[in-house]
């Protein structure tokens, strides 16, 4: 097995290892995949935002703690149980005890009709409910009778947690990662991302340099986003280059990308032009299909350059959201280490992408340093004719990126011409 | 029946009523058309403007007058009679009387052999000459004879008569609105234009408030336009911010467009949006296509941004300037509605065209406000999502115009979402 | 014979002329070369620059003197005689007399596998080496045995040499032609390009006026391009408005063209105009497919708008740098005057490309001036539509070939239209 290989089982061991973890906005779950997460990145520092503190237009929620839940049937058959999926009980549901009839505990339920076999993934935040999710299949089995309730929960004041991790650079400006780590059991919305994000960071820090500073971050999703946005906006709207909103990223069905409000940042730049030669197939949402936190890093005011470069996107897949988006039958090694892979290329698209100049007015002779055969004769002109478009395009207005489109070429291939250009001293770099 | 189809109704009876006025460039049937109108428009200042008053490259020609004309056959048939139909006479015949053979007659006729059944619009304003109008079937009835021609009209000093109504609004910046009233008896082209431009300017003075000011004008075409400019062009280049040629707006065969010289006005802009979602289908001219009094409007030096929303088209429908473009069968009550509205809706569309601002950073709380289910599930999303668009979108740089062009919608929808985000303290305004 | 195909004659003829003329990028021919085109223009100016001069990059090199050049087979037979077709020389061949094997010899050799019947064009200007150039079909038939090879050659301490002329205008702006002459015997690429540019230059010295001086330099391809760069840069700069590199000019196959690097200068927007209206089917190459002098031209910080006529483009052709690229079978009388037209009307287009602006506010009264129907009716705008769309675009700040494309018609057409229009006072020029 060969080391990308073994990078893909590692991804996928690590998702495994956060899987059975109860995550939700805030509580136990969410500080235990922050230490898993820790055990990798050790200098990840772990935040804690107090329950009631005002974020923009929102206030920190309370803390839901949950012990155990489940319902008995008539016939006394245990269903629901928390213990079992953690997608059974509505996120946030408030404690209950209680004996109900089937009718009574029909509008307590969530299933769906359209696929029989899944518990569906619901929440409910910002107002106290309590319910159960459970398969349309099982639902559908329920006979009248008296169904007995129990939901051990609490909400109690406490904290939002959220990770944040600074790798330095040599520059201030900054490559902003942010992944979410709010939702129980489903693997690639979400354990892809924080998976993804924490072998990117991993890697990022054995880098010997780095010109970016990367602020990598793992937040519940929307009030934790808000959150660190509320904290830290000044710093992030002033030195924020690109940044990449991770999530949907462990699948091998396909790529997509959602563009930032802004359409063509640096980013969207970027990220369109690394999918391409990942995939020509790649799907491109617009912006009108976000989903995710950069509807909080790009809205108006705050307008971070923040892009998604997905798997399959959210919604585009019918697992999503339910209990069927599982590891091993959706998210894959492979899926995992595509996603990785993609976001890597992206990353190192941005640290190389520097502006060359040409040093030499007119074509210089390359045949007097061996870049180009000294007999002339048709058609040799090709075999060097991507060094000299690079030459020709090195005029210090247009980045290695811009290049790299106008002669329809990856980027790497630019930035490998350009360290031979810059070594013979025929071009030089600006930012 | 409903007050639309009444409107529809009301439209074509006033259409009815104009049409035995003998219009043309000058004259008494200018003036009746004139008066006829300020029936319905009260504030309608009728005004004169001298014959030979110079008008930047042209002067007011002298007042046409006629009482009758008419020819008779070597059988005595008295055909081409100007008690007929208007249209049998060319416009500004000189006088004459005489006996003339078929083949001296043969010059002063004007027929169309394509159209056989049709009587041709004529005029020959700045050239002394006289004519008769026939159809080609008539025509070559004809026998050879002596043919006694009779047309008794004269060209006197006298005013080329226009209408102007201002109907003030809460700021200085205008809407300007044009049509015309010199063509005889014609119906999409002409009596359509007057028609809905006088029911656009009873709903505006009748509407509680409005923000623009509006400038509604009923004019000679070419020399009228030229007149208006040559008294008004300071005040016009200063305050119009939008402006609509009305012709052709009373059939129900399609909607069309002629954007205005600079073909990204604010006019171009809204008219383009109305009519795509009042009809996918509606044509698009160029500019080069003009051919009403935009040709002055637009011209060099004067550049006011005047489009013309229409339905079919002058020169675009086999009846076009003759005697076949009829009401009823061309022009209908539903046709002019139609045309009513669409250019009802543009002014609309303007009036209430301002820039959003959220005031909020990040996405609001949409829950607490009750404008967001509070239960999170798959698909919620969907169903507000053009409102949580509009909200991405209001960053203070771009109009309501362009947030409708980008969520794909029509603007009175997103017009309407704006109203409640307002009343939600969600946005703010600006012009 | 009318003056057209004259002119067809002539340039074949003189293309005949040049033909048996031992070209290189130093030496005899070229100033043999140089000597028959300044029989044309007398004005010429042949300048030297000696072998060594620093060029940017580059150093002129050596001036190569060949006397003859052959291989005797073991059969007795000469063969890859210079004295029959100065292809069979590798270009700038070191001299070399001895005996060698088959095998030895096989490495010196030159053939095309895919073009048995072609004698390739091949040379070795910077690195000191000697070869033959032989039809595949002929190098199969070699036996093993002892060749005599002799070559007659010297690399001395010389000049480069080109020409240069200056015909000077109403302004010192300049258009700037450049062709090249260090090909030996082939016809298309490249005795098309100096005998179109020779016709071209006395066309040009024929004219009564000029608005812009022009710049016509004939000169080694690549050394001679960056030679004339380094010696006149700041110059070119300063004043060159619009240039064409002239080559591939004479075949009758296609039109083409290689934009500058800009893309969007002045030469490339003419040059699109001109050959859309030659030949709709024109084939635009891109930037990227570049291959003469302009690569030169064009570079970064030198950046002169240099963009390329061509009819069919070097490489694009199969004859093209064999011996079977022949006056007669590749490039004709009739081609090369299709080249000669199609430059000049890019020309003749720049010459007159003014901006015209009305005089007049609104539209003028074209009927008063005669130049307009006086009698009104049914589609007589249609005759004098592109007249009245020309005035329409007279704002003063669109040139002639922006109008011509927007109306969609040839610049040569607008131009007569505005000469009209300006003979009648209603338009002023400004450049």
């Amino acid at each position: 097995m060969n080391s990308m290989k073994d990078l893909g089982c590692e991804l996928y061991e690590f998702a495994e290892s956060l899987w059975p973890l109860n995550r939700s906005l805030t509580g136990e779950g969410v500080r235990e995949t922050l230490l898993t997460i820790k055990a990798i990145l050790p200098n990840l520092k772990i935040i804690e935002v107090p329950t009631g503190t005002k974020v923009f237009d929102w206030n920190v929620p309370k803390e839901w703690v949950i012990s155990d839940a489940y319902i008995i049937t008539p016939e006394g058959e245990k269903i629901c149980h928390f213990g079992t999926n953690n997608l059974h009980v509505v996120g946030y549901s408030t404690p209950y005890k209680g004996k109900l009839s089937l009718e009574e505990l029909q509008d307590h339920l969530h299933s769906l009709p359209d696929q029989p076999d899944a518990i569906p993934y619901v929440t409910s935040y910002y107002a106290p409910r309590w319910g159960f999710c459970i398969t349309e299949e099982k639902r559908r089995t329920l006979k009248t009778g008296e169904y007995e309730v129990f939901i051990d929960s609490q909400l109690i004041d406490g904290n939002l947690n959220y990770g944040e991790l600074i790798i330095t650079g040599d520059t201030k400006e900054e490559i902003f990662l942010s992944t979410y780590i709010c939702h129980p059991s489903m693997a690639n919305n979400e354990l892809s991302g924080p998976t993804v994000t924490t072998f990117l960071a991993k890697w990022l820090t054995e880098l010997p340099n780095r010109k970016y500073t990367y602020r990598i971050i793992f937040i519940p999703e929307t009030i934790g986003s808000l959150t660190y946005l509320s904290k830290n906006l000044e710093i992030l709207k002033d030195r924020v280059k690109a940044g990449f909103n991770i999530t949907c990223i462990g699948d091998e069905r396909s790529y997509s990308f959602v563009p930032s409000r802004q359409c063509n940042s640096l980013s969207d730049k970027v990220a369109r032009h690394v999918l391409k030669w990942v995939d020509p197939e790649f799907k491109e949402y617009s912006w009108r299909d976000r989903g995710s936190d950069e509807r909080q890093y790009c809205s108006p005011g705050i307008d971070l350059p923040v892009a998604s470069i997905m798997r399959t996107k959210y919604g585009a897949y019918p697992e999503y959201h339910t209990s069927l988006d599982k590891l091993g039958t959706v998210v894959t090694g492979t899926g995992l280490l595509g996603g990785f892979n993609v976001i890597k290329s992206a990353i190192e698209a941005l640290e190389k992408n520097l502006t060359p100049r040409a040093t030499v007015l007119g074509e210089p002779n390359m045949g007097k340093r061996g870049l180009y055969p000294t007999l002339s004769q048709k058609g040799i002109y090709q075999d060097v004719r991507l060094m000299m478009d690079v030459l020709t395009y090195s005029d210090g207005t247009q980045s290695m990126l811009e290049i790299a489109e106008k002669c329809d070429q990856p980027i790497s291939q630019i930035q490998e011409i350009c360290k031979t250009l810059f070594d013979f001293q025929l071009i030089s770099f600006s930012d």
